[in-house]
């Protein structure tokens, strides 16, 4: 196992009906400023709950975070939160508000000065204060709710936005703020939660057995539940489930003392920004084709993953790892995720483009060793065409 | 799953040879009171190597907190911590010290009141302030680097202390400062640590799939690696993980949204406070006894347990649930610790002093339902004569 620090302070609030504590929880005399994103929580009327649970707070709202909140919106939050004087922000949606209210709470303290915002990679931003904020979330996908990371989008390129002041204070889990959500959005979530798993899980091994375990556990339970929560609106339980796994999947616990490989994220990342497709989505086309390509980096954490967590037992070792990737592109392909470039109209042009344009962001050396490169990552998505 | 919270704000700082990172994470200018035991951390020069990595901050020494550390002795401590007026409180030794300095921390701000600051059972201590404490452990065991916790002993009487003021702000974890541990300690921790999660595993099923699963990585890492441990003083990598077991069996992840039940530490803190038996050894005689008498109530989860943590394939239902008992105590067995209360020279009326103790305690109802009354805690005694 190597050296690490976990750190996660935020207080999680589990389960059904559980909003009014919001009254409590949220510091009394503040003004709040309540972020969400399309209107979808006016339509479910969580944002009404929300509301009547802040009481006597005064209360400013700022609606319109897109999927993939762009710069140039939450700057205009952010600037709005200065003017208003207020001094708590609460994030009600899924990933993209959460992490554009990270984003804003950051923004909030430095005027427009996007160099020190952004362009800092996985880095924390060197800032010493950011606004207070939590979350009421809506979509069990990014495990913003609980981690001190956001993504933001500034012309066309995505940015990691990393700070421990942005952890949120806290967090309300409800499963039933989730049945609004279009089918596709579960199904992304959890294949956006599997992967995060994955790139901390599947490197090589450092004999970190306790970790290893939790992501062993965490996937078999989205392997579990997943599909349920997309079939059946009314299984609460499986969404439970499915919601404190996503949640598990990125708050620090299974990355600590293990490598990590981010690639399936970072080429991911370009695809959506250059192409539109949704994360969960550019995720599911990108894994197994570089888990393939990439067998004998990691043969020995492919091998556990095969026996532990898709129960594979028969077979060869290359068999059963061959097998667990095809069982894990049908797992997606399960949840009507298509895992093929074609389906996007992506072609070898495209590739080449989007390839340039991860050169051009200096992305050239990936992996858990720094040793995926380019050519390896083209050969990757010519293989998922 | 049941509704929960969860919120656990101690940061972690894990691994070797980190220790001159106390010098950042102890706040500047302050008066450090540096708490240990019964001078091992001298001996074996933990505490040289703390003392030099506080630099030129102020330091009062605090020695002498004994195993099942005494009300008497930390109000001594607080006393001293008033008068030298000191700001940060440091624990260095295992479970004793780090709990012991948890309830100076809060007695440090309230003078000599003992109806305050014990009588509370699980719920917390009333007060709204306490000094900031952090830990070097040096025992994994009692995952008291990483909770809120703490057992105080007062007139032979065992007291839970709670406080979400005393989660630590940070804990040193490293394998090497456990190295001058007797052997008989680390099958304490190991035994501690074990019984930590089952007693919030081996209930009734909720459906709580990924505490489930958490809860059996420990319980299977701790089955692998206690052993290692045990048997190998230079296994420094078999360390790590039960270290990282120890903490995680009792950090409140395990227990988020599920029944518990605290029985087995119940009884072993009467067993302790009246025998002087280390804690973990009440609870290895205790808990397999505990559980042939209660399989009725506990059947789903020991035949889960039965299967997923000691793999056992054959047999019936009731065959799988005796062999995992059996399999747990001669777990116990293999680590040197004797699971019988007459190798204590503990007899039938020695247990009828203990449970009419009890009786007085007001421990006469206990289990994840309520329904275990101290008939049944005779029972399961006799059983383990």
């Amino acid at each position: 196992m190597q050296n690490f620090d976990y750190y996660n302070p935020t207080h999680i609030v589990f389960g059904q009906d559980r909003l009014a504590e919001l009254n409590t929880l949220v510091p009394e005399n503040t003004k709040v400023m309540v972020l969400f994103g399309g209107g979808s929580v006016k339509r479910n009327g969580v944002l009404d709950k929300v509301l009547a649970s802040l009481g006597e707070r005064e209360v400013v709202q700022f609606g319109g975070i897109e999927p993939n909140p762009q710069f140039t919106t939450l700057m205009k939050a952010a600037e709005l939160a200065r003017t208003e004087k207020v001094n708590f922000l609460l994030a009600v949606g899924g990933g993209s508000v959460m992490d554009g209210t990270k984003f804003v709470a950051l923004a909030a303290k430095k005027e427009n000065d996007e160099h020190t915002l952004l362009h800092h990679g996985f880095a924390p931003v060197p800032m010493t204060e950011a606004l207070p904020l939590a979350c009421v979330a809506t979509l069990p996908a990014t495990g913003s709710e609980m981690n001190m990371g956001a993504v933001i989008t500034m012309n066309d390129q995505k940015y990691p936005v990393m700070s421990p002041l942005t952890f949120p204070k806290f967090s309300f889990l409800d499963p039933d703020f989730t049945l609004s959500l279009p089918k596709e959005q579960i199904a992304n979530g959890v294949a956006d939660s599997f992967i995060h798993v994955v790139e901390q899980y599947l490197t090589y091994p450092v004999n970190a057995k306790v970790q290893d375990r939790i992501s062993e556990g965490i996937l078999k339970t989205l392997i579990e539940e997943g599909p349920k929560t997309f079939n059946d609106n009314n299984d609460i339980e499986a969404r439970k489930n499915f919601m404190w796994s996503a949640t598990n999947a990125l708050n620090g616990l299974t990355g600590a003392g293990v490598p990590q490989d981010w690639s399936t994220h970072m080429i991911g990342h370009e695809m959506t920004a250059m192409y539109g497709i949704a994360h969960g989505r550019t995720l599911a086309i990108i894994l197994p084709s570089l888990l393939r390509e990439r067998t004998e980096q990691k043969r020995a954490k492919l091998l556990q993953f095969a026996e532990r967590v898709w129960d594979i037992a028969e077979g060869s070792d290359d068999q059963k790892i061959a097998l667990a990737i095809d069982k894990t592109e049908a797992f997606f392909n399960g949840l009507e995720i298509v895992t093929k470039l074609s389906h996007y109209n992506i072609d070898e042009a495209g590739i080449d483009t989007l390839v340039n344009n991860m050169e051009k962001m200096g992305l050239t050396a990936l992996s858990e060793s720094g040793d995926l490169t380019l050519d390896i990552v083209r050969k990757i998505l010519l293989a998922a065409l």
